[in-house]
């Protein structure tokens, strides 16, 4: 269990103003509905607005100008900060392999593997890899020849780091996700396709999360590239010598193709992918299931495959369900206008 | 090898009526261009009905009032159900690690592993947890502090089950599927993210099959469900806090993003979405591709992303095509139009 | 590093023509931004070529009407075959195991592993498998029961093969991919999915290549079939019983149900799906993100979901634009015929 903390406390950690009894004790964070007294819970979305009223729960987090609360409150400016920082306080720590290199794992000797890292078993860190200091690598990791990972990482189960790739430090990758696999590259001949070969690697900046399943395909040459803070989610797809800016966010299933590029800032929903050699702008965001075959302009909205300006599909979507309207009323004039020539005719 | 059946036994168990010679003996269940003189087939789809000619099966699972057959047949009320449960009835059992813990396995002295189970070559079992009875786990599977897996479960080669996450029985996941994974949550503050802990759980009712690759990520607080009787195909995505309700599917590249949910019965095609909060009524269908973004009604089928009611969006798609044809007809009223506006200047 | 060689040597190879120095020696292959003076380098794609006067190459491999180049150049009738074959000329061999079985790896005593193989770290062999001549295992590869991988593959780490699958010559696979896992087929009865057991097997070519964390499931009965020459990519599905032809190219996320066919050089782009039992022609391509609910001729080209013929497609989504001003246009002409209709009434 964690230790309790005092609503003043906690405001303090939040950045917040406490309303009601400063002292009660929280040592758990929990949503509206699961709440108990020695809980903080808060109104994360409106679904659950009206459950506050029959809440159990001790304290409340909401925003600054927010009604009365049957429960002690901590007013916010920034209640989703403090949502998250409140959550990460009371959160368990997730758990680790022994400091030190596990008896089964096969760890090459001229690796260089921190005193401080933690290394699992039946890991494998090939001729000339580097781990940093703090670094977990969970069982079943494979970290490939002269290849890097930075200080306090921590790589789940299965990872696979692939040859001469480079993870910056605070990265956090999980099962299963592959680095450095070969990109998806042929020159065809002969009516075959052909393989080219993927001499290139990958460079991951600090402060990546890179989800379960995920691939991140190495370079033909020279690297693909992961900025420093973009969040990566579960079963997404970077492609060879794609261009990852800064603090870009990959909801699960998207995909850029190779040599494709985000900047900072730019967001790919679920299931959206980016063609090869495009460029989606700084700050952009494809849609769920945006198939973004052009280059997007920053801070654009887009939709659809081929994507385009979210809001007027939107219209073109709405428009299209009068058409069968507009086609009786098209279909009305024309006999109004045969009857006006007719008369015409008569005259 | 199985060993052979006669019609009249196989008739019992898929509950039909032999027509023809109930003692041919079958040993093999078969495709109908693959059967031969011993193997039994099927009426499985209207596109290969042309091939019961031809075939050398030696009897036939055909629906009630189905017409003469060369070989003899089984009538059944229930075809589907006959034919699943004759495939089922001759199929070879897949191999599995011999009861007990291999020797290379790394268990921990406080788990609880059942006689009974299989332990295969490279499994680590982490403290705490529990592996029921006959539970057969294959090589490199990794089950994390205190989880806990059901009576008669079957984990596949290198499936990854993270802490405190539990299985329900008869629970079969496929390789290098990921079990309680941290959920895709940030904060954004400085104008970057930052990760919220996830220091939920992932539980799984019984009879759930979980497909190769998929992801389940564990909630922030409380647990991700996953109803019992629940089939999830290969690379599905479900995020964190989702709930899935009973007897759900969920196909290839499918995705539920966080605090989704799916009611008892529904169903995602393959590379379908459902937005974070969304609830998909108890047996509604999202096409494949749909991508849900707002709450759909118990028995609805919604396509498109934003999914809309997939009849009324197929009208649009027809009636799309109607446009050039409107626009031509609409210039050619407004010429008419003109020249009786011209004529009537004239008067 | 790989050895220099001369202009004239690597016109050879590529089957060009050099224009000026042909004694320049090169050492490596590299983008147009990032060559060095002993870096040949090529013009790509349209959106390079103002790059080629900056570009600091000492030479470039160009098509074979290109104008003056700042440094000497080989022209080449088939562009991308030539760079392909001059990437793969200076890139680095992947690292592998050294030939023969780790100490660590369990291996069957009835299992074949040639003398010429190279079988990693914690790779498990089971029982009457076998591995060919030159074949790499890296790491962590699990092969199963009766399974056969053919001569000079090579399977990345935490690859499964499941048993009796087969793979051909000269085959690829990337990290986690899985072969061979039990398909996605039910019956229901009793308001519940019941299992079909998988007892069919998955046939793989030769030359091909498939891509981190793919699935493909075995079949039914009988087997899931890949094409000599396929290329498949990551985190892509391919169901039980699919029938892949020769050549095909299955780009991120693409998938294909259960019985569904793609003929020789038929093309799945990302995220396209084919439904259970509906066949892709030859040479046939699903664009990003089609939906392909019917059967497509050979050649054809969809989009959409359900796809269909892209170009009409597309003809429909820029009609809608047009919608708004038809509808206006409706409007105004109503209202003309309604001005007619009045004055022909005052006649």
């Amino acid at each position: 269990m964690t230790e309790s903390r005092t609503l003043a406390e906690i405001a303090e950690i939040v950045d917040g103003a406490v309303r009601g009894d400063t002292a009660v004790r929280i040592d758990r964070a929990a949503s509206i509905s699961d709440a108990t007294p020695s809980s903080i819970t808060w109104i994360s979305h409106a679904r659950y607005t009206a459950q506050v009223a029959s809440s159990r729960a001790g304290a409340i987090l909401a925003p600054e100008d927010y009604g009365p609360t049957p429960m002690p409150a901590i007013l916010c400016a920034s209640l989703d900060v403090a949502i998250g920082k409140v959550i990460n306080l009371f959160a368990p720590q997730p758990p680790a392999p022994a400091v030190g290199i596990h008896p089964t794992a096969v760890v090459a000797s001229d690796s260089e593997v921190a005193d401080t890292a933690a290394v699992g078993p039946f890991v494998v860190i090939e001729s000339g890899a580097c781990i940093e200091a703090r670094t977990i690598l969970h069982a079943g990791v494979h970290i490939g020849q002269d290849a890097r990972v930075g200080a306090d990482c921590r790589l789940w189960n299965h990872v696979v780091v692939r040859e001469r790739c480079s993870l910056g430090d605070r990265v956090i990758i999980h099962p299963s996700a592959v680095i450095g696999s070969d990109g998806y590259g042929y020159y065809r001949a002969d009516g075959r396709h052909h393989k080219i070969a993927h001499g290139g690697t990958v460079t991951i900046g600090d402060d990546v999360e890179i989800g379960a399943g995920a691939c991140v395909d190495r370079a033909k040459m020279g690297c693909t590239l992961i900025g420093a803070g973009c969040k990566i989610d579960n079963l997404v797809q970077v492609g060879h010598n794609a261009r990852v800016g800064e603090n870009c966010l990959l909801v699960a299933h998207a995909a850029m193709a190779g040599s494709s590029t985000l900047e900072d800032h730019a967001i790919l929903a679920g299931h959206a992918g980016v063609s090869d050699h495009c460029v989606v702008g700084g700050g952009a965001i494809g849609l769920a299931h945006a198939g973004i075959a052009h280059d997007i302009p920053p801070g654009a909205v887009v939709s659809g495959a081929p994507a385009t300006d979210h809001k007027q599909r939107l219209r073109g979507v709405a428009a299209a369900k009068k058409i069968p309207e507009l086609i009786q009323r098209v279909k009305r004039l024309d006999e109004r206008v045969k009857r006006l020539e007719s008369t015409e005719d008569d005259l």
